[in-house]
Order: C-alpha cells, then sequence, then structure tokens
C-alpha cells in the first residue's frame, strides 16, 4: 500500500510546501519546426508542484515588451502531484507567440514550487538552462 | 477588450511585483562578431518585468576587477512590460567591454523582477544559462 | 594536521549552514543509455552539502504527474562531507523512471544546502544546468 | 572625473550589498587539459562582487565526500570590484582536485554578492551553467 506523503514527510501538513506567487522574468519561445519529437522541440517550462492536499488552481499572466498583458491562462494540478507545463502548450485565451520577448507571473490558491526550464534544439546539439524564479 | 492586469490577478496592487535592487554578479560578453542574426549573437541579457502601474526608473552600475563602476546607465520600463536589455546594447555613458569580466546591480525606483541569461555562441553549437540574481 | 572546519570558519557552529527543506520542481532524466563513462551518462544530481558536525539523515519523496508519489527514499551525509546524489542511483524503493516528469522534496534532520544539476547528453554534445532549489 | 558608485546609486552605503557567507553545494571540475586559451578551459568560477568601500576579506571552504574539508583558502576584493575567481587557480594550501566532487563555503567580513558558473568543454562544443548560491 502506497502511502500519501503526508503520513511519511516532516513538512507535510495540509498546507503544501511553496508559496502562492511566482514571477519568471525570462520567456522566450524559439520558432523552431523542424523537430518532429516532442521531447526535443524547443521549449519553456516551469515545472510546478504541489505537495499540498488541495487541487490548485493556478492563472498565468503572461507580459510583453510592447504590448498589454495575455491571459489569463488557467491550469490546475492535483494534490501531491508535479505538472511540467510548457509554455508551448497553452492555447487559451491565446498562444504564446513565438520569436518573442515575454516575462510570466504565476499565482496559485495553494503554496506551489516553481521552476523555470527552457530547451533550445535551433542547432543540431541542444542547450539547457534552468532557474527557480522570485517567489513573493 | 483586454483587461490591465490588477484587475485579473491576486498580487495585483499598485506597488508591484519584486525587489528594487538586484545584483548579477556573473558578467561577460564573448567577443564573438562572426554571426549576423541578432538572436544568435553570444549576449549577456537582464531580464527585466514590471507589473506596476507605474513607469520603471532604472538605473544599472558595471563593476569591473581592475577600474571604478561604469555608469548609470539609465533604462526605463513601462508598465506592465517586460524589457529583455542586453548588456551588449548599453552604449550611455560607455559601451560594456568585451571579453572582460564584469558584475552589474540594477536599481529601480519601482518593484522589478530581474532573471540573468547568457547566450554564448563562440562554437559552433550555443550555449545558455540562466538564474535569479540576488534581491536586496 | 587538518582541522574540522568548525575551528577555521566563522560561520561554524554545531547547527550547520542551509536548510531542512528543499524542493526541487524539475526532474527529467533522459532514456539515454548509449554511454559507458558514468561522468558523461545524463543524469540528474541533487548536491547535499551538510557542514555540521553531525550526520544528516535524509528522506526524499518523488512526485509525479500522474500517480502518488514515491518514497521516502533514505540517504545519509556524513558530518563536514558533500554528497552528489544521482537521482539515477536511487533504488529502493523503486528505481526513479527514466523518460518521466518528477518534482522532488528533500528533507533533512540537520541543516543542509541543496543545488540542482542536470547533464544531458542525448546528444553528441552535452548540456548542463544548475539551480538553488527551493528552500523552506 | 569617474564618481565612485556611492555618490550615484541608492543602494550605496559603507555597508554594501549582499551577504557575508555563502554556499555552493555543485563543484567539480572535468579532467580536461587538452584547451589552450584560458577562456575556454573547463572551469568552476565563483563570481564575487564587492560593492562595498572596504576590501573583502574572504576564506573559501572546500568540503568533499570521503575526507575532511580543505582550506582556508584566502582571497581578497578590492572595494567596488568584481573578482571572478576560478576553483581552478587555487593553490594554497593545495590545488582544487580534478575529477572529483565538492562543494564550497565562502565567508567575508564584508557584504559580498556571489554567483556560482561552470564552462565545461570536455566537449568539441562547450556547456554552460549558473546559479546565484545559498546566502545565510
Amino acid at each position: 500500500m502506497e502511502l500519501a506523503p503526508q503520513q511519511l514527510m516532516k513538512f507535510a501538513n495540509d498546507e503544501g510546501l511553496g508559496k502562492r506567487t511566482w514571477a519568471i522574468a525570462e520567456g522566450y519561445i524559439p520558432k523552431d519546426d523542424r523537430r518532429k519529437d516532442r521531447s526535443m522541440i524547443s521549449h519553456e517550462t516551469a515545472c510546478i508542484l504541489n505537495t499540498s492536499d488541495h487541487q490548485a488552481q493556478i492563472e498565468i499572466m503572461i507580459f510583453f515588451s510592447d504590448r498589454e498583458p495575455a491571459g489569463p491562462f488557467r491550469v490546475t494540478v492535483e494534490p501531491r502531484r508535479t505538472f511540467h507545463l510548457r509554455f508551448n502548450d497553452l492555447r487559451d485565451p491565446e498562444p504564446v507567440p513565438r520569436d518573442t520577448d515575454y516575462s510570466s507571473v504565476i499565482e496559485s490558491d495553494v503554496p506551489i514550487v516553481v521552476q523555470h526550464t527552457r530547451l533550445d534544439t535551433r542547432n543540431a546539439e541542444h542547450a539547457l538552462m534552468t532557474t527557480i524564479p522570485f517567489a513573493a
């Protein structure tokens, strides 16, 4: 029998681990459609960890250099789950434009932990970068 | 009609998200002029997100290993906008020297979120790195 | 004679440096078995530094997108030692699945410092990324 | 005439920006002697920014997986200067071994800002990673 994490870990409580507001100032999805393998297509990811026992209702706003922000994009992350959200996959209310500088703000109704990663496969070889974003 | 983010997001208030002082201890622009495509020229970027409803007046000082700091470089970021500032593009009061170790301190009159990214294309393939800087 | 660090450093005290709970929202081990050299096989690492004078008893939980968390995985880090833990090497209670999104939470009974690094060698050339995780 | 930064910047005061203790849990210098160009030899760097008006007296301890820590390594960073310290260059009391996992703790008598960067040129193409370390 698999135990829920709150029975195993010292941090565990109903509240969950993390912060409710995160900001990723970097954002850029290369215009790169040559790759067919989803794992190797250039992408920007916000990895979202919800250690709490509640579903996380999340709203994302995308900020641009030359127009008003877009959003809110809405995603949910189930209790005790991680969701590696690709900005490439956002469609509603609009797709994230390629080859365009942006930033994002991620807000959740329960504490979450976010990490930002980019895979860039514009060249034959790929490049990676990651960071913890700003948490408020 | 597009709504301003303060009508959409829970974090929103007149103050904005982030901190007023950021420091990036790493800094190095490779001497690399072979690339013609702006998106692929080696560069150092400070991605600056201003979620507030006020223009951000920003001053940047560049610190070197062997001389007094240069600056202030002045940039503005409009309300609810992001600006991916390339250190390569700074010209006034002086350009940032290539092939030279530096650090930077970024100060704003309203809270901002900053992220540091380098694209290095000295070789045929490119390398990326990013981090959130120190915030005070 | 080599002195223990608490005799040398100003930070030193019985408590050690760092935090007791860390969360790494990113996690992904590529399915890559072509490399024979251990140093160049694609891997995810949690570098764990224990500056204290006590053995660190550490429990790790792995979170997935589609099932309950796995763990606890248990490791110990000796006093005044670092341990670069490869998630690839975890076996008990189960291996970390390849080609699968995950997150991790690391808890210690003494303060530790954690850093997350991935080496990705799916292509001929390799990519690296690192970040400090979220600390609670 | 070039002004010292405290005459220009709002953060400026005698104290300087940052923290006095930093810990980098990741550390690994590849065994790579094929490169002749110093800028492209694989290296680990601690970029150290001293915005204060005082010389920073810095002590570094290196932690290993299987023996007592080495150090202190002593460096100084002049007022209003940055120093991109390569761990490769440390010699006293001993060199940092290659192909060996390590961690480091950096302590200063005045506040400093530190950033950790690795350039890895084991392959034909190079990889980069950077992060802000843990600050106490």
